[in-house]
């Protein structure tokens, strides 16, 4: 971190914090300048609050320098972590496809669309059971009757599950089921929920939040790996900006930044980033080709009945058609990727 | 599109509208509704300036959809919602000032505080036992023995205590100690935290998620009204924009719209909108300005020593310059709302 | 809400949609327009979620309010537009590469690069004479001397120049010389020059604003337009948002909703976008497997001694891997097309 | 600046960046870290390119850390600017009321709001003669007769007038006629017209674009200011973001950013910010409380007639209401200010 004085700072309140940044048992290091002093700090551990220097007399600003999170690095581990969820790998050099509706309806819905999109390619099957829901109105999942639905899909199909967590209460109840637990953007930054993802010894999911840096996404996955658990997948799915041709700016230029930081891999969600069908197969093309190591996509054989996000669910014949383009281009990149 | 006339609309001025569309060249069709009339523009050819008729006298808004919630709002209870903490109302015609620091650190700390704050005129104490942070190598809060602090803070002024509750766990803890409960942004869509707290009998505060709009604000209220508990108050604390010149950026028109909206009272909180110092004292005024019934403020004796948001923290008697200033400005308005 | 149908949609599914209308509990009145039909939903009590109806076959949109271009819409003109640039076709079928330094700084400089991105698959040279910069004290560009290198680029290498025109004032000179010429992000709105390019015989690239909805996007190509000149090719940059991992947000899901709204041809510049080497690559690939016309991008071939932007510029042999790329990506996407 | 090193830097590509910021003619101070080195930039004058180094091997990031700007600086001129506008001065210590019609419409429309708006407070009088329209097919203007009627209103009232300038190409005879420039928000980074208005002895208002960071806003100021006129005032106007019960977001705590990094004055545009009546009055009391030097009002007589930006306008009455209450408000912050 970089503490930059005013240009008219005085020599005693660069002393000041000097003086404050050692008492804090770090090391500074000022640095003149042609017009204005700035001073360094080196840190041995832990991480320095950021703005903490801000409000001393004659600062200017206050620069940090290195990245907060530790565990989640590429400085920290260099190699790909590759997860493995059932017979299946979801990191480098694999291109993993998670498919199904929203939310869980009904044991007859669910069967239907577990087979068809594992025949179209998908290796985990996903359902909700406990919804997020913007109004207390709106359907909230059918609860662990949803839970019993997709351990009866597993069985049927073989298929892995992934679920979503939306709380403590509840995570002891979808960690029994499910084979991978999401945890979705409104809950990127449930420090408790994170801390107990910490505690399961199955993938989590973290999906960024509408409004997350990569650096507090990669902070939240730090609270779990700092818990314990090690396999933890990074899923973007759009963040909220003015635009609205879509329901949220899918941001793939943060999948490349993330693997670059990260050993962790990462995956994308497209129809939540579209937040209309018709952008999904576009979207995934476009996902793929950047080098994300899946997709999570929403799939419904009647969407126009679906109990939520009907209108960004593909049709199982575009599913399809989904799985047929993003693997043509999986295997260019991969090829160009041994170039 | 659709122009909603208000329930109050007079024949005349829905004629009017009518009139107006078609001297446009576009088709009127007037909806009778239960309460109200809509007016459907029907266009042959080019556009209509979605918000031209807004200004039209007895038209309330010009809309694709009407709003999702329900008790929140004033076409539910059209009066202001005044809610009573201790001997402080909190709503229409009173401006309750709320201060304390960003953490509970210490017994003395707390009470130092406490007294400087309530001399300049505060209202309620806050201070964090939980705290929610980024970084799981970050200060996490004192805990209950932070709630055990903040009751002496009470015993030793009289002042009633706000404290944030962070997940479903630690909610009852929280509800024994706290007057008020504040739940965070980044909890604005825990909706198991919003339901418990409508099942929860003492007041609550809201604060505005990082991206949220007024309505999925609105609606996380809606949650905790739905359970019972109709003492919410809203916080709006800055949203996330493209700006770094403040950490985030002061929405004051949001305060403006909701008050139109709802009939909760709204608070401000300028200290983390800002991030730092020397923007609190110009937000608050600003927010005092616009019609906010009440500000959250963070203090600290020793900021330079703050185990958390030291930067933004005012010294004592920079609160006092606050308290004076807005103050005076809440007078004017007062005296302009009367005219 | 007004549910709008495309207007190949069949009596059976107006049906369909006010069924499910009804079956919503809301009331469905159809307005039988000239070309197409809407549906108008009168709702008693509660929500409508807004997007619902948007699965619906033969529902096109779900709106407030029509779209306010025309000339660059797909309803005045269904098929794609294709603007011949001397040999190179741009536009649906083809992938249009345009590759060049940010700044003309030399003759040796362009020559050596051309030559380059020439051998590797570039159809199209770009470079600036006239650089629009956010410091009146960094390198402007060299002007008229700047437009005589690029011609004798094109007289060296064969290939078309693209060129940015800042204002009406250099317009006609910019025209003189280029055969494609560019609006940049911050002109935009610079409605005078959208005026001008109007009135321009030579094909116009109209790249998006920094916070540029679609619709004034395409209003800024209507500008164009409606002045004559049909030879509009739109250019997606990236937006401004919180994120800060790149320069700007690529907003890859705005290429396939303006494909499907307008003719016009569609192509992406990752360098802007990026503003750092190591994204170019990833997001070109990207942007062509969503479906772009092309791409823009920035070569030099000394990057470390370039006047502007160097940091995103890739190294010639860079680009050579990327035209390799994203030509075995398009070739897949190009087949999946005809499936 | 900071040029941070990977913690894997080889002390090769240390040298390397080193020699690279020595051969540009900086001074290069490398400052060894626990992990990592960084180094600093030293600049004798001139702008560093932010980004340049960034394409290094071995190079992390770039940090800049000293402002772009100069002449608009407090670190150049620590006094206030007051600008005199005939008897008006705008800036420190002065409340500056400019209101009128978004469009000159007709002589009598302007001499009618003109004298209610300067019955009521006004001192300077807006009105475009030249309109920015995101639609070609929207009203743009009387041009040059909108000059002369507002050469009218001038004679009639004695208010000085305020006018956009569109380009350069009409600048002349704007200057001509106008006692004050505006130049609007799409046109802040219109360089040729910044460089014009740089040239003129008129002042000229900048207003901020919809997506600018205040450091943009402020170079769009020192290109006026480097071009030899300094009489430039700024104007927030709200910035886009994903919020939509307002038209923008206004952002006070750039006003109060802006007045500590420089000593132009600011004013406040809460018309275009609000896009909706019932706001402006709200947070025309937040402007003036938070320290805006004045207001830019839209005021209209038949706002339900207005050619543009109808539902924006107050009408006269409320004018008069605005003015007595931000009058208020400044007398108190004056007097605070003093304390």
């Amino acid at each position: 971190m970089l503490v930059v004085m005013s240009y008219r700072a005085t020599p005693e309140e660069v002393e000041a914090v000097v003086a404050a940044i050692e008492a804090k048992g770090y090391t500074a290091r000022p640095i003149p300048g042609g017009e204005r002093v700035a001073i360094g700090i080196l840190h041995n551990k832990g991480a320095v609050e950021a703005s903490h220097f801000l409000g001393f007399p004659g600062v200017k600003d206050v620069i940090p320098v290195t990245r907060p999170y530790k565990l989640v690095s590429r400085e920290f581990q260099s190699e790909d972590t590759v997860i493995q969820v059932g017979d299946t790998p979801v990191g480098s050099g694999h291109l993993t496809l998670i498919a199904g509706p929203c939310a869980v309806e009904s044991e007859e819905q669910c069967i239907t669309i577990a087979r068809g999109v594992k025949a179209a390619g998908a290796h985990l099957f996903r359902g909700g059971a406990f919804k997020p829901r913007t109004s207390p109105y709106s359907f909230q999942g059918l609860g662990e009757e949803g839970l019993r639905i997709l351990a009866r899909v597993r069985e049927d199909t073989g298929m892995p599950v992934v679920t979503e967590s939306l709380d403590t209460d509840n995570f002891d109840l979808v960690e029994e089921y499910a084979d991978v637990i999401q945890i979705g953007a409104r809950n990127m930054q449930n420090f408790s929920l994170l801390r107990r993802a910490g505690r399961s010894h199955k993938p989590v999911i973290v999906k960024r939040g509408l409004a997350a840096t990569i650096d507090e996404w990669l902070m939240a996955a730090e609270y779990i790996m700092e818990g314990g658990n090690t396999q933890v997948i990074l899923c973007e799915r759009g963040v909220r900006t003015f635009a609205h041709h879509s329901r949220n700016t899918l941001d793939l230029s943060a999948v490349a930044a993330v693997c670059k930081e990260s050993h962790l891999p990462v995956i994308v969600d497209p129809s939540h980033a579209a937040g209309r069908r018709d952008q999904v197969i576009p979207l995934s093309r476009a996902a793929v080709a950047v080098g994300s190591h899946g997709l999570m996509v929403e799939v419904h054989h009647k969407p126009e009945e679906a109990l939520s996000d009907g209108a960004q669910s593909l049709y199982p014949e575009q599913f399809e058609v989904l799985c047929r383009e993003i693997r043509a281009i999986f295997d260019v990149f991969q090829l160009a990727d041994s170039v």
